[in-house]
């Protein structure tokens, strides 16, 4: 992974805590929503994971947005 | 795998082929550009694959269309 994948993956963790929160959601209750696991969404959230589209797909579906709006 | 995380793959994976056939590339020529082999790239059309985000980024970025385009 380079640094511009790294970058990319930080954003759209960025993203996905941005509207988790404005959103009044937990990590934990989110994760409960995706049937994830916490720690799962939190290493998203950080950027430390590239997750696949399907686990992405879940989390905009239960943060109520579209995938495009992640990106 | 549910049936409707199926139906997205296939979704995804028909987007994918017909972006990459408007662009006259073959998919051995994508997955050369990708750096990927040209069975995974035929496996991603099929909607057989859970592909990374990254994978799915790069295979954005080398048919020149965002990742949203692809949804």
């Amino acid at each position: 992974m380079n640094l511009d994948d790294q970058a990319f993956l930080f954003q759209l963790g960025s993203r996905i805590r941005e509207i988790r929160e404005k959103k009044g959601l937990t990590q934990a209750e989110l994760a409960e929503k995706c049937q994830l696991h916490r720690t799962f969404i939190g290493s998203v959230e950080r950027g430390e994971r590239n997750l696949s589209i399907l686990n992405l797909r879940i989390i905009a579906r239960n943060l109520r947005v579209s995938l495009s709006n992640l990106f």
